[in-house]
């Protein structure tokens, strides 16, 4: 294992009562490193991928990402962001799940993997398998520099989140969501994406750091609903497109430091079971729904609503949603629909600090989990 | 909406207490109608996918699986197999998640719908979306002759399960996967599938009915088992693999009918997470593990044994694992490999009713929950 050589935060925790409260704040700061030089208002800067990458990324017609835990999560976000956005068919696979079965290469296949450590075993053993099974070529998007996984494959990009110490990732997604629209934008520049989408995708990175910064002015807000979810014991994350894999993060955040059983369904999901649980100790947690996606889950919560259930939607400003009695809404900052998944992860990672703090759980050393998966 | 015009099972409950309890068993039955003619000892039967499907495998490149709930799971355990044993590659996507993204679409893509009802909104809305965005064509697995999307696709294929009645899906599930299996022997005889591999699922799938008899006697092991589920608010279900589905289905049917929050996993993702919430409230589940995999799990859960985690294992009765402190093992009938997701699917729902009657739910009609859904 190879220690990060990221230098800018030596390890103190710089006032904040946990590291991983630190780290949540530091996201905008970190998120400037993640672009600098990388992405301005003049556009993507060229070779960002390294030597080499725009030759690959020509050849590409399919891409397969690979991740554990949280980083799978980035890579289920970038599913959706390449195909919508840069018209290249991507899948996602769970790593452990990958190696351990046979599955088709398509011809021009390029293997991406994701790891804020680049030392997670099953990762690398998928990134081995599949340069036996045919591969054309490999990218790893890495948060520490000479890991294994940057070592082993052809492509590297580096997320620059810093040392991450929470065991309960944040920065690092974040910093790992930024480096996946960047690779939409390089890749997409192949594959007749359309200028307009490029140039918003551009804005909005650009303009994040500021946004995440805006964005983490709920705290306040959230430390005050987190009160209801202490004595929970249960709860639903609902998100639809590319937030439903940041309801999936959310979901997980909560499981890990807070040890309350989260789980994420796709928002029309809902009425194929999950349905059934819902009551008062199983609140609904919502992610950045459009009007028409509101009203549908409005209905189906409407059917619980004598058993208690409650519904906390997280939705846009401007959308102009308001708390009733079933629905407690928290407004998040107006933003570009690209950058969406990333500005709605930070109150997802307040909100699970929050409850860990009130239930006086280690935070930043959960029970039973290791920072770094390098044994299976 | 079109009645079923299946007529051997006429809505009596038959001398069972309910009508999951007889759908549960009736699935030896049914799996030999949904064999019949189809499959024999002389292998799978030319053409029994309609008219034309042969030439539409034949131009296929790739399969995309659209369902909702169970159906859904029966998807994903086709993506293994088609890849593993039919070289050909398949995604698998919930039909409310594909209507309302933009996606990739291959060249010479087959869309294959699932639903027991063939009216279940999502689905039926993802059909006509595919048709429009240029999949080649379609082809829906459904047990209901005439619905919407057998009059809408351009192949399909009834499971034969007889009227369902119970709102937890169980004979339509198991049906659907051995038409699935059937596929696979339809679709890989076009992509150069291993005839050896091909002559042992045929081999598998005439015994398969058999099969599930012999697995069927576990009930009385079962209900003696749930006594310990019926006091847990709380499970997780692991499996790897083509039984990764199989612990998914497992998980929602607990969840439906004992309203218990069941979660499933990929094996492998235990501690990327979850494994910071088991205790003795929250069993482990693990089906079909082999020897080396349960090794793994082993480590893992020892280090919740303070904690009183405790792993129940659904294994094959020849691999002779024993139950022990901290694991309680149920002996599966020992069965070929390519139908082991059926057959492991009969003790999970065995479990689920059990567990229900124990806690008195109304099993047959759970709450909030409808038998198709037809609205989104």
């Amino acid at each position: 294992v190879v220690d990060s050589t990221v230098e800018h935060d030596a390890g103190d925790k710089g006032g904040y009562r946990h590291y991983m409260l630190k780290e949540i704040h530091e996201q905008p700061l970190v998120l400037r490193n993640a672009l600098n030089g990388r992405v301005s208002s003049e556009g993507i800067a060229p070779g960002i991928f390294g030597e080499g990458a725009d030759e690959i990324f020509k050849q590409t017609s399919y891409v397969k990402i690979i991740a554990c835990g949280t980083s799978y999560h980035a890579g289920v976000t970038a599913k959706y962001w390449l195909e919508q956005y840069a018209n290249v068919q991507c899948d996602v696979e769970i790593a452990s799940e990958f190696r351990y079965r046979r599955s088709y290469v398509p011809a021009n296949s390029l293997l991406i993997t994701i790891s804020q450590s680049g030392e997670t075993a099953d990762t690398l053993a998928a990134l081995k398998l599949a340069k036996e099974i045919g591969y054309m070529s490999s990218l790893s998007i890495c948060n520490v520099d000479g890991s294994s996984l940057v070592r082993e494959s052809a492509l590297s990009f580096l997320t620059r989140a810093g040392a991450e110490i929470g065991v309960a990732s944040t920065k690092a997604f974040t910093t790992q969501l930024a480096a996946l629209l960047m690779l939409v934008l390089s890749i997409g520049k192949h594959k007749n994406m359309d200028p307009t989408v490029s140039a918003n995708i551009v804005k909005a990175l650009v303009s994040l750091p500021a946004k995440l910064e805006e964005t983490l002015a709920l705290a306040g807000e959230i430390e005050n609903l987190a009160e209801e979810f202490s004595d929970k014991q249960h709860s639903l994350f609902l998100g639809r497109g590319d937030q439903y894999p940041i309801a999936m993060e959310g979901a997980l955040k909560l499981k890990e430091i807070s040890y309350i059983h989260a789980e994420a369904y796709a928002s029309g999901e809902l009425k194929h079971g999950p349905l059934a649980l819902i009551d008062a100790d199983m609140p609904v947690i919502v992610v950045a729904p459009n009007n028409e996606l509101l009203e549908k889950l409005k209905s189906n919560v409407e059917e619980v609503r004598a058993r208690g259930g409650i519904m906390y939607v997280f939705a846009d400003k401007e959308a102009h949603f308001e708390s009733d009695d079933t629905m407690r809404v928290v407004q998040v900052p107006h933003c570009m629909e690209s950058v969406a998944p990333i500005v709605y992860t930070i109150p997802l990672q307040l909100l699970s600090y929050y409850v860990a703090l009130i239930k006086g759980t280690d935070v930043d050393q959960p029970r039973n989990l290791a920072k770094s998966v390098t044994v299976e």
